[in-house]
């Protein structure tokens, strides 16, 4: 199976998402500041996969810090965590996973620095476990919505790429190739920056999908044909009464799905419910910058100077979504008290 | 104003749309040769704007064709004919104008060549003149729909860079700029060969119109906002229900305008209603090749090999269409007799 990254011997191997789809290309890091670089430069990218490389620049900083005493050891610790912090500074995983990297440390105050040493490796692992469970448990619950031989219409990449493995969207089409099922996928090549057609039919293609690439404005066409069974997308955060912030162009696909009678899913790991955010109106929508739009291919196809507007996300409103599908559960709306019950479920069973 | 073309002394001058946006180039037609060329590799495109440009390529065919008799005189204009028809094959108007210049000159039989040739260049004339005026009437009657201030949403290019000037769809914003108001467009980009990055906010930006250039996924997010008063397309075919074929991705906008309840505008000259067309069913919709997404732009974007749906048009029922927009009136649904009452009076004033 493909895989973003992998660790093992203190070298974390990451495939160059800069370079696809044209090359196939691994790099490797044997020191923080190579994995800051990978992360910088978006050679690995999605929020849970940058999450879980993190924590595996710290098991190697870790290796590498001086094991003379505790205090020396935590210095180059600490600053290897600003190093990595610094990286990427919007993606929250990346905090979560700093954060529970220098708490696991600082529990182990006293201990020979070996000892902290294995610890810390052992915690990335975990982290690296848990992502891949909770991607797993997210696709058989979406594997029992979808059933075999269905065809779904995904937006963007939250498959293998964006995480430790199986993705979120994209879970239920790996689970039901390992069993001898069979999903078909329709994926939307995302402008502006074109991860449906770079890295989703990509990771689908490697891995036997059939997988079919359409412009994204070729999606209500392709829905009336009667083809589709269920979107399928990611997201970057739900509010706590189910509003959803994913890339650019999920909320027009939201409301063809409802003009077309398909269900519209949302695979949600439970830590992307904020449940601080009320409604969609509390989420705040990047825009990013105007050369993604007018060169986006390396070369300008837009007049110099043109005015453009680039939101990199946008939010579907809960009353779109026929259900969101998290590790521990699905939820219908409406969606407040259920989203509340199964990001408590998750807590429980940490 | 900016043109697509102009017409004097024997020679065809075109903007060449290859080049646009990053360079403002001519190119020159002396020949009929020239002209042919010009239209097979797209440096013209845009149905009116073809069909206009293979008139003035018979108006040159006929200046430089034998005066020594009727018959060689017509021999060397009826190979110049089958040159240009063999452009581009599946343009209707291009036929259209090669029928009507041919028919002019067999009406002229027995006269002395060069009085022919004079009738020629007058009506290939003509039908640039009648284009604009074409363009300009559905302008008014656009104008009159929007009023001064509106914010309008466009799909592909229906502007001057398609026809002899003004445009369809883009016709009433040139309009309402020479009368001092003002409409703001905001123009897809138009996936995937980019027409609205290319041309529509090329040509409205050289205008000194005020366009913002978005994604097609960006539609549902401007549009939710709630600062667009209706969405404007231009068309490719209209079927005698009203059901309407045009650029790819129109679809998919007339359903986000149903949703939002903005009105949704098609620009038609009669010519385009094709009242032997029941129903969009009837319309037969073009798949192209799928190296137009896949390679779009010089560089690989999506992995070799992989399977596309790349249809070129899609289908917008009528039922989605506010008001289809001629030369000649508005008509509202159901439009089965007013479209036969529009194309009729179109005649009458032809």
């Amino acid at each position: 199976m493909i895989r973003a990254f992998t660790y093992s011997d203190k070298k974390l191997t990451l495939l160059d998402q800069t370079r696809l789809p044209s090359l196939t290309a691994y790099v490797t890091a044997t020191t923080v500041e190579e994995v800051c670089d990978a992360i910088r430069t978006m050679k690995v990218r999605g929020a849970p996969a940058i999450g879980v490389c993190a924590a595996y620049g710290l098991a190697i900083a870790a290796h590498a810090a001086p094991k003379t005493g505790y205090g020396a050891f935590m210095a180059a610790f600490g600053r290897a965590a600003d190093r990595l912090a610094s990286s990427r500074p919007t993606a929250v995983n990346l905090f979560w996973a700093i954060e529970r990297m220098t708490a696991k440390a600082a529990k182990l105050k006293g201990r020979p620095p070996a000892e902290i040493v294995r610890a810390l490796e052992a915690e990335a692992r975990l982290i690296e476990e848990e992502d891949l469970s909770i991607n797993r448990a997210i696709g058989e619950n979406l594997l029992g919505l979808l059933g075999d031989g269905a065809t779904v219409l995904t937006h963007c990449n939250a498959g293998i790429l964006a995480t430790s493995g199986y993705g979120t969207a994209l879970a239920p089409v790996y689970l039901a190739k390992e069993r001898g099922m069979n999903i078909r996928v329709y994926a939307d090549e995302t402008r502006p920056l074109l991860q449906g057609a770079r890295l989703t039919a990509y990771e689908l293609r490697q891995s036997g999908v059939d997988v079919t690439l359409i412009c994204d404005g070729m999606a209500a066409a392709v829905m009336a044909k009667g083809i589709i069974d269920a979107v399928v997308v990611g997201c970057d955060r739900v509010a706590a009464n189910g509003d959803t912030a994913n890339k650019i162009g999920t909320f027009g696909l939201s409301v063809l799905a409802k003009h077309f009678g398909v269900p519209m899913y949302v695979a949600a790991p439970t830590p992307t419910i904020d449940l601080g955010c009320a409604t969609g109106r509390d989420i705040p929508i990047e825009e990013r910058d105007e050369s993604e739009v007018t060169c986006g291919f390396g070369v300008r196809t837009a007049p110099e100077g043109v005015k453009v507007y680039n939101p990199a996300f946008d939010v579907t409103p809960w009353e779109h979504i026929t259900s969101i599908v998290t590790e521990t559960g699905i939820a219908c709306p409406p969606y407040g008290e259920r989203l509340k019950a199964l990001t408590g479920r998750a807590r429980e069973q940490r």
